[in-house]
C-alpha cells in the first residue's frame, strides 16, 4: 500500500486553523481524535477524520496537526500500518514505547507560547479535554473547543451520515424486555440519588432498547442517544426508521404505556439543546449521570456541581454480565461459526496446497461466505484480519490489493476473524501452516498456546480484575525473552460490538471492573516477528463459577469456558513442551470441538468437513 | 491483650474539636492519620496519636473521631489485632473488602450538612488532602487545616521528639558520596527545569548524605529535612548531634568547599518558615519539587503555580537501584542473617522438642541474640513475628505477655524477622513445625512455596511493573480456593527501611516503577486460616539480568537471585504437589545456601548449626 499524500489536505487545514470564519482566534495546533461523537471505537465513513487527514485507517491513533507538524499517535498495533499509510509529513509516534512523548508534552515541546490548542467539543471526551486541557494551561497554552469540526470544513467529498433501518429483537434473543432494562437503570439512579441518565455510546442505547442497527460497519448500531429520566423516556434519533411499525410496536410508540414508559422520539441533532434545557431546569441537589467519556460538549451542557460522572455507566456493567437467554445465544453462534471455519479450513486445504491460487483476500472472502449460509447471520463483527506470512506480524492487517500475498505451504497463515449473528457476536483466531512448519515456527506457537491455556483453564477470586490475569499469558513467551505489544482480551459483546468494556485482560487497564459469572471476553495471546510471520491462538471465553477444593473467606472462584470451539492445529504444537495439563486441554478442548461441532455439520450435511474436523482434533499423542 | 479504653479520651477529644483555643469553627470530624510529618511509616513514639487515640498500634490505619463516632480504617493483615485492641467505642472499617466505605463516603453518610473536618496538615500527605477536600467540598463539607495537633493537646504524657546521635557510613558501605548524589539530584533537576527541591521523607534525607540515625525504631533514620538548591544546600536537623566530630568532618562542615556543596545546618522546626520564604522569592518559571506525598502544610508553601509534584522522587528512584557496593553489603548482611537463623532454629529444635518450655517471646529473644553477635549489627529492622499456631494467622502479630504461646510440636510457628547491620538490611519468614506436620498443613505451605518460587524464577521483560508478577505467587493457592490478603513483596532499603518504594510486587499497586536490575524486593506469598495457623515463605530478592534463549525487540529481561539464604523446611513439603522445575529450584537453593552460608558458618566456628544446616539442605528426595 502507498501512503496518502496529505501535503495539499494539510495546507488547507492550516488555512482554516487561522480563519475567522471556523474559529474566533487562530489556533496553533488542532487535534483529530479517532472517534465519533459517541466516543466508538468503529465508527461510520462520514466520522473518519483522522483517517482522511492522515491517510491512516487503523482503528486507534490521534492526529495533531500544527503550524509545522503533523503527528500520529497510535499503539503497538499498529506501528507498521501507520507507517506504511502516512506520507514524510507524518511523525509516527509510539505510544508504549519509553521514549514517545505524550500528546501533552509533544505539544508543549514544539508550540510557541501562549498557543491555542483547538479540537471539536463533540468528539473528545471530557476526560480526556480535562487532562489535555490542564496539561497545556500549566505550560502556559489554552485548549479551545472549534465548533465547526475543521477536517469538515476541508473533506469536499465527505459522505452523508448513515441512517439504516433498525432490527428489532425479542425477548428470546435479550432475556430482558427494554422496559425491565430501564426499571432496573431506573433503580441504580434512585441508589445513586441521581435524577437523569445520558445515554451517549451507541452500543448502550441499542441494549437498552433491545434495537440493533447498520449504520456503523461491523457493529449493529444506528446513531442515537437516549436521556432517561425517572418518568420519562427521550429517544434522538433520525430518519424515517421510526415509521417502521415493527420498531413501532416493539417500543409501544402507539399503545396506551404506563406514562414513565412512555417514549419520546427527538430528532438527533437536539441532544445538545435539549440538554441545556435539562441543566438548566435543575433544582439543587439533582444530579446528571453522565459517562466520564462522554464528549466535552454535552458533559458541558451540564453544570458541573449538577454531574454524576463514572468511568463505566450502569447501563455498561449490567450489559456485559450476559442472562441465560444470551448466554445461549453466545453458544449457537459459536456452534454456527465454527461450522463455518471448519468448511473454510478444509477448503484451503483443498485449494492451498496443490493450487496455490488462494489469496489473502479469497479467502477472507471465502469465510464471509462460510458464515453467510449460517442461520441469523447478519455482518462480519471487524475487518477479517486474513495474513500471511510477514504480514501476519502487522497486528491488525487488513489484506487490500497492493499487500495481498498467496497463502503457500512455506508460510504461516493466521486468520482472525468473526461476525455478527442475531444471537451472538463471535471473533476467533487460528494460525496455521499448510505445510511443514520449522521448529523455530512451532516453538512460538506453542509458547502462544501454553499463554491461552495458562489464561483459559485459570482459577481465581470472585473479585477479581482481569488485568491480574494478563501476565499469565504471557509467563511462557517470557520465559524465552519473547513477548507481544497487545493486551490479552477484550470484552464481547452480545449481537452488538465486537470489543466492549468494563472488563478485559490487559496489563495496560486497571480501571477495569472484576470479572463476573456471565461476562464473556477474548483470550489471545500471539506472537509476532516483523517481516516473517504472526502468530495469534484466540477463543472467546465465559466466565462461570469454578468448583474448588477449598473456598477462602466463602469467596468463590471463577474460571472460563470457551465459547469458540474450532480446533487448534496440533500440527503447529510441540509437544514436548506442553505438561500434561497442558496436553490433557487441548484434548479436551479438541474433543468438546468434536462432539458440539461435529453434531452441528453433521445435522447440515457437510460431511466433508466433518471429516476435516475428526481428523484435526485427534488426540495429541495420537495425532503427533 | 485487652483493648484500650478509649471513652474518657475521646470525650476530651470532642470537647477541644470544640474549643475555642485551637480550631476557628468546631470541627464535627477530626482526622488523625498514621504518619508522621515525613509521611513515615514506622514512627517514633511521640507521633504515635493514632495509637494513643484508638489503642491500635499496628503500622496502618486512619481514625476519624465525629461527635458521635469513632471508625478506624485498616487492611487485611490488621482486621484481628485491631479488633482486638480496639474498644466498643470503635467501628473497625476493614479496607479492601467490597461493603467497606471509604474514609469519605462514611463521613458523608454520618455528617450533619455543611460540616467541617479537621485534620493535623502538616501530617496529611498533600495527595490525600486534595482527595478527600473534593470529595467533602462535592457533598457540601470542607476539609480544614487545624494547626495544633488536637490529639497532641490532650496526650499529656506524651514523650519528647527523639534527637539521637548520627552514623557516618564512609564510600565503602555507599558506593557513592553525598556530594556525587547532591549533584546527580541536581542534574535531575536541571533536566526537568526546577530550581529546588524538597526531601521530606526521612529515609531519602539519610541516604543522601550517606548518615543514618536512631530516632525511630527499627528505620535509621533521624528528624531531618533538606532543601536542595541549585547553588545551595540546606539541612534542616536539630539536637547538638551536628557538633559531633565524625558527622562534622563527614559533611565538611569545617572545611574549604566549593560553594555549592556548602551545607548550612537550620534548625528542624523552621522548615515551614524558610520553604515559605523560597516560596515569596521565586520568579516566574521557577519550580519547587516536592513529592505529592509531602505533607500539605509543605506543599502549600510553594505556590500552586510553581509546584512540581511527582509520585516518587528522583531520590526515591535512585535509592531503590542499589550499586555494587550496596548489593554486596546486602549479600554480606543476608549471609551473617542466615548464620544467626540457623543458630536460632537449631536451638529451637533442640529447646522446643524435648522441653516445650520456649514461648514466642524467648524465641523472638533468642532470635535477636543471634543477630546482635554478628558483626555490624545495629538493631532489629522491624518488630519479631514470632507466631505459633493461631497467632500466626494474626499477620503483623507481635507476641506481648497476653497473647504469648508457648512453641510445641503440635503447631506451626511462623518467625518473620530482620535486622538493620550497617551493610544492609534483612527481612525474612520462615514456617517451621518441630513435630510432625498435618496432610493439610502440608498442602497449604506446598501452594505457598509454589507463589513464592514462580515470582523467584519468573523471568520478566525490561520495563515491567512489579505489580505484574503478583498472580504468579497466586496461582496455586487460586487453583484451590486459596488466597491472602496482602501484597506479595516490598521494596527494601540498603541499611534504611524495610519497607521502600517505588517498586514492589501488589495487586493493590499500580503506580510503581518498573523494576531494574540493583532493585531489592521482597518475596512472601503467605497463606492464612484465622483461630489456626499461619504460613508465609519470605526471602529478599535481588533484580538481576536474565540469560534468555530469544530477546524480543531487543529489551532484555531480568530475574530475581534470593539474597536470603535460610533454609526452606523441607519436612513441610508435600513433594508430589511440587513439578520437577520447582524441586530443582528448592534443591539449587538449598545447596546454595549450604555453601555459602555453611562456609560461613565454619568459619565463625559454629559446628552445631552447621550441622542443622547440612542435615536441613539435603535434596528434597533423599529428605522425604
Amino acid at each position: 500500500m502507498s501512503p496518502k499524500i496529505t501535503t495539499e489536505l494539510l495546507k488547507q487545514l492550516r488555512q482554516v486553523m487561522k480563519s475567522p470564519k471556523y474559529v474566533q482566534e487562530p489556533v496553533q495546533a488542532y487535534i483529530v481524535p479517532s472517534g465519533d461523537a459517541h466516543q466508538s471505537e468503529y465508527i461510520a465513513p462520514c466520522d473518519c477524520r483522522r483517517a482522511f487527514i492522515s491517510g491512516f485507517d487503523g482503528s486507534a491513533g490521534t492526529a495533531i496537526v500544527t503550524d509545522q507538524h503533523a503527528a500520529m499517535w497510535t499503539d503497538g498495533r499498529y506501528f507498521l500500518q501507520a507507517a506504511h499509510q502516512m506520507d514524510n509529513n507524518w511523525t509516527l509516534m509510539k505510544m508504549g514505547l519509553k521514549d514517545t512523548p505524550t500528546q501533552e508534552d509533544w505539544l508543549v515541546s514544539v508550540l510557541p507560547e501562549g498557543s491555542k490548542v483547538g479540537v471539536d467539543p463533540f468528539i473528545i471526551p471530557a476526560d480526556q479535554w480535562k487532562r489535555m486541557s490542564k496539561a497545556l494551561r500549566s505550560a502556559g497554552h489554552d485548549l479551545v473547543p472549534v465548533k465547526d469540526n475543521l477536517i469538515d470544513t476541508i473533506w469536499t467529498d465527505c459522505p452523508q451520515r448513515p441512517c439504516k433501518p433498525l432490527i428489532t429483537l425479542d425477548l428470546s434473543y435479550t432475556g430482558v424486555s427494554w422496559k425491565d432494562k430501564i426499571a432496573a437503570l431506573r433503580s441504580k439512579m434512585a441508589e445513586r440519588k441521581v435524577m437523569w441518565f445520558v445515554v451517549t455510546a451507541l452500543d448502550e442505547v441499542a441494549w437498552l432498547f433491545n434495537l440493533r442497527g447498520s449504520d456503523v460497519e461491523y457493529n449493529p448500531v444506528f446513531f442515537a442517544y437516549a436521556v432517561i429520566g425517572m418518568n420519562t423516556i427521550r429517544l434522538f434519533i433520525d430518519g424515517d426508521r421510526m415509521m417502521d411499525p415493527a420498531v413501532r410496536e416493539h417500543l409501544q410508540l402507539d399503545s396506551t404505556l404506563e406514562p414513565e414508559f412512555k417514549i419520546q422520539v427527538v430528532p438527533y441533532g437536539s441532544i445538545l439543546s435539549e440538554l441545556q434545557a435539562v441543566g438548566a431546569g435543575l433544582s439543587p441537589k439533582d444530579k446528571v449521570w453522565l459517562s466520564d467519556k462522554a464528549s466535552y460538549a454535552l458533559t458541558e451542557a451540564i453544570p458541573k456541581a449538577y454531574r454524576y460522572l463514572t468511568p463505566y455507566t450502569p447501563i455498561c456493567i449490567a450489559k456485559a454480565v450476559k442472562n441465560a437467554s444470551e448466554t445461549e445465544g453466545m453458544r449457537r453462534a459459536h456452534i454456527k461459526d465454527a461450522v463455518a471455519l471448519c468448511e473454510l479450513f478444509h477448503w484451503l486445504e483443498k485449494e492451498v496446497v496443490p493450487k496455490g491460487t488462494v489469496t489473502e483476500i479469497i479467502a477472507a472472502d471465502k469465510a464471509e461466505e462460510f458464515r453467510s449460509q449460517q442461520k441469523d447471520f447478519v455482518e462480519l463483527s471487524f475487518a477479517t484480519i486474513s495474513s500471511t506470512g510477514p504480514n501476519g506480524a502487522i497486528i491488525h492487517y487488513k489484506p487490500v490489493p497492493e499487500t495481498n500475498r498467496t497463502l503457500s505451504v512455506n508460510e504461516i497463515y493466521l486468520l482472525d476473524s468473526g461476525a455478527q449473528y442475531k444471537d451472538g457476536t463471535t471473533d476467533v483466531t487460528r494460525t496455521m501452516h499448510f505445510g511443514t512448519p520449522s521448529a523455530y515456527e512451532k516453538e512460538c506457537f506453542t509458547y502462544v498456546l501454553k499463554g491461552h491455556i495458562a489464561v483459559s483453564a485459570a482459577i481465581f477470586p470472585n473479585g477479581t480484575k482481569g488485568h491480574l490475569l494478563d501476565s499469565f499469558a504471557r509467563s511462557a513467551l517470557w520465559d524465552c525473552g519473547l513477548d507481544y505489544l497487545h493486551g490479552t482480551g477484550h470484552g464481547v459483546g452480545s449481537f452488538l460490538n465486537v470489543h466492549e468494556g468494563p472488563c478485559g485482560i490487559s496489563y495496560k487497564t486497571f480501571a477495569d471492573e472484576p470479572l463476573e459469572a456471565g461476562m464473556i471476553v477474548s483470550d489471545e495471546p500471539g506472537y509476532y516477528e516483523d517481516g516473517s510471520f504472526g502468530i495469534r491462538i484466540e477463543n472467546v471465553v465465559l466466565v462461570i463459577p469454578a468448583e474448588t477444593k477449598y473456598n477462602f473467606k466463602n469467596r468463590g472462584s471463577l474460571t472460563f469456558e470457551p465459547l469458540t470451539l474450532v480446533p487448534i492445529q496440533t500440527k503447529m504444537i510441540d509437544v514436548n513442551l506442553l505438561t500434561q495439563k497442558e496436553r490433557n486441554w487441548v484434548d479436551n478442548y479438541h474433543q468438546k470441538c468434536r462432539e458440539v461441532v461435529g453434531a452441528e455439520l453433521e445435522r447440515q450435511g457437510r460431511h466433508e468437513a466433518l471429516q476435516w474436523l475428526i481428523r484435526e482434533t485427534e488426540p495429541l499423542l495420537r495425532a503427533q
